[in-house]
């Protein structure tokens, strides 16, 4: 065969897995399914449903399934030489309150569609490979992203893991996974090990729907993403002035809480812009809680206080200090200026981290020779960034999706996923 | 008796009425005292005391003491040629909640101490002199200001009087005047017709706190002012835009509601910098509130609309107009830029009134013969503005106060009341 023949013929393998694709999506759905969309959290029933139901479909499929201490299922294909570092194909099953069906669970579908379709027609490839099913990214329960995937890198120490509760009622997290039948005990013992390591792992490849309307837009099937991007956050910025009459505060006499918050929001966007223009990509500004304090203002009253978050992400640590450093430098010079106080609170927010550029470029190699319209963005966070930082050579592949995500309108064409898995299935043959 | 003797000899009759003005200021404090400061709405019991306590005064000193259809009361020293138009000293009963037993009783007060002591030294002013004791000018229980001054000079139509309704219990006004004593058929029949005009009056004088702390801070004890504020007021302008992810929503095609207000209020803020580096005088701009919606916000979220509030005021009707000018233009801009939509909703506020140069010349020039430090400035809105509306000569006397009105902590030196209340005195003789 050539190159072109064995592309088409690959192409057609993944095809024929398409019953089983949409099998295991309904199914998924049917567990999970709530009064719109699905609610999956981390360590709930409905997230435990998902890991069965992939576990019994693997052994099924004839292959190798283990778990590790928190529950997460790995099934793996074996390779022709078991000695090789191995690659990875993963994803979360965990979703957030009424999200849709694939944000996470389409990434540890199409890993199993790869393996069914290398299954189906007898495809040994060079090392194992293993579709890695995990829990707890959205992790809208404790409150922290990626505690399953931190877990297989030996990022999350038993002391962290165990002080996580919810943060609804209150319930720790190992009551919930004793719940589940699995032994706290023994996630003490493994917490901190890393069972996926760089030495044991060649690359970490994700497939994950686009969470923003860019490819639909763009009538473009899938992307590659560059980077996942960091943020810096302030959750709370508060302007302190003083209340005053409005008409009878003589105008220099005033400290202004609303024109001061004003002048460094309009300021730091104008800032943001020049950036922009100036061709830093895939960067953004958001402020999107700003109040008045409702027990003080008045249509009468010059503002005393004034809240509001700042939110700004870039694909560069360079780049996000960058940013903060000009928001302090706006804050000091505008509260000098109008006589009020900033106090930018707590700042949050992640590091951004580049993606592996040999496994970027596999992908794209792939998606020409399968002649699938295929663009280079950066992205928000997801597992990959994990495996990235721990060293694992990690790439990802997005799909366009019609409605966003984390609401119960996300949409995906089943064509689309199957292209993207294509994808995922040409890069592992020609990476081995 | 020379000019110096004559000033000297005024001082000292009004001096000896200051335990008639400590007791009038102190009984009324006892009818109207709250948690703390003092609530008298128009219409309420504690305002019908303070007419009551006035009227009975005024018969004590030998005045002519009349009511109109709303209760409000007329206190005459009858002049030498009653023939002539009167000179009228007004100001309100009523009070903000929990504010200060002076804004408003002050100015009554200072027109009993002047009839008072005219009686003392038996001085017979050319006209009548009747001192004016109105309601509702403040009117926290209905919305609308200067109700009873308006209804004076017949700006105050049947029509709209009767439909006004208490914006906490929605009891309307007549039911509250009916409770009192009065009768709401013989309002209607006098609603629309002047009882002071420009044939019967010849000048209307009030004496008032200062609201603002510019008297105090300057160490001057008095205020002529200029003219009276006049405000465009917007109270809730609405910024459409559109919601969206921050992280995933491309920069060029947000509609970002918080980013678009910030920039219309700062530049706003900038051209009104502009006006007052130029020179324009006795103007400001507040932004008194602002929310994005707690129902949709986050700290993630491109916030689909914003909302606050627009206030600003001057002296002139043309400075103002041109401000809504500005303020639509900016709106008009920033929209088509930014891809929202601003509605600047309902447009409320007050023309500004410039006082009559005449009478003022002569408190000036009174407050020069008693060697009392008297300043020009603009003034916030009082009962002085209906009349000078209504063509009748309107000028007014500032007295510093401590710590700004409309609150409990509302404060006035006794000596610096005498002082006014003397500046009216030999206004009144001088002029007739």
């Amino acid at each position: 065969m050539n190159d072109a023949q064995r592309a088409e013929d690959l192409r057609q393998a993944i095809a024929e897995q398409r019953t089983l694709a949409s099998g295991l999506f309904d199914a998924m759905y049917e567990r999970s399914r709530d009064v719109e969309g699905v609610t999956r959290a981390g360590w709930s029933d409905a997230e435990e449903a998902g890991i069965r139901l992939i576990a019994k479909k693997a052994t099924e499929l004839g292959l190798e399934v283990e778990f590790d201490e928190l529950g997460q299922v790995y099934a793996t294909l074996p390779g022709r030489d078991r000695s090789l570092p191995r690659v990875a194909i993963g994803s979360h099953f965990d979703s957030v309150r009424r999200g849709g069906n694939y944000d996470g669970y389409a990434g540890v579908v199409a890993g199993m569609i790869v393996l069914a379709a290398f299954r189906a027609r007898g495809i040994a490839p060079g090392p194992d490979v293993t579709v890695l099913g995990m829990r707890g990214e959205e992790s809208v329960w404790y409150g922290i992203a990626y505690i399953g995937s931190r877990f297989v890198v030996g990022d999350l120490g038993w002391e962290e893991f165990s002080a996580l509760t919810r943060v609804d009622t209150g319930e720790r997290i190992t009551a919930h996974l004793e719940k589940l039948g699995y032994d706290a005990a023994a996630v003490r013992k493994a917490a901190g090990r890393a069972r996926l390591t760089t030495a044991n792992t060649r690359a970490y490849l994700e497939l994950h729907i686009e969470q923003g309307p860019f490819l639909e837009d763009a009538g473009i099937t899938l992307a590659v993403p560059t980077a996942i991007r960091g943020n810096a956050r302030f959750p709370e910025i508060t302007c302190h002035g003083r209340y005053g009459h409005a008409a009878a505060a003589p105008v220099d006499d005033r400290r202004d809480a609303v024109l001061a918050s004003v002048e460094l929001i309009g300021e730091f966007d104008r800032f943001w812009q020049e950036q922009i223009r100036a061709g830093v990509p895939d960067t953004q500004l958001t402020v999107g809680r700003v109040h008045t304090d409702t027990d003080r203002e008045g249509l009468t009253v010059v503002p005393g206080e004034c809240r509001f978050s700042v939110n700004f992400g870039g694909t560069t640590a360079e780049f996000i200090e960058a940013g903060c450093k000009r928001l302090h430098e706006l804050a000091h010079s505008i509260a000098a200026k109008r006589n009020v106080r900033f106090d930018l609170g707590h700042r949050a927010g992640s590091v951004p981290m580049s993606l592996d550029p040999v496994v970027r470029r596999e992908l794209l190699d792939a998606a020409r020779a399968l002649s699938i319209p295929c663009h280079e963005m950066a992205t928000a966070g997801h597992d990959a960034a994990t495996f990235g930082k721990a060293g694992i050579p990690a790439a990802m592949v997005l799909v366009r999706n019609q409605n966003g995500s984390h609401n119960p309108h996300e949409a995906m064409e089943i064509d689309d996923f199957l292209a993207g898995t294509t994808v995922l299935a040409r890069t592992v043959l020609h990476m081995t």
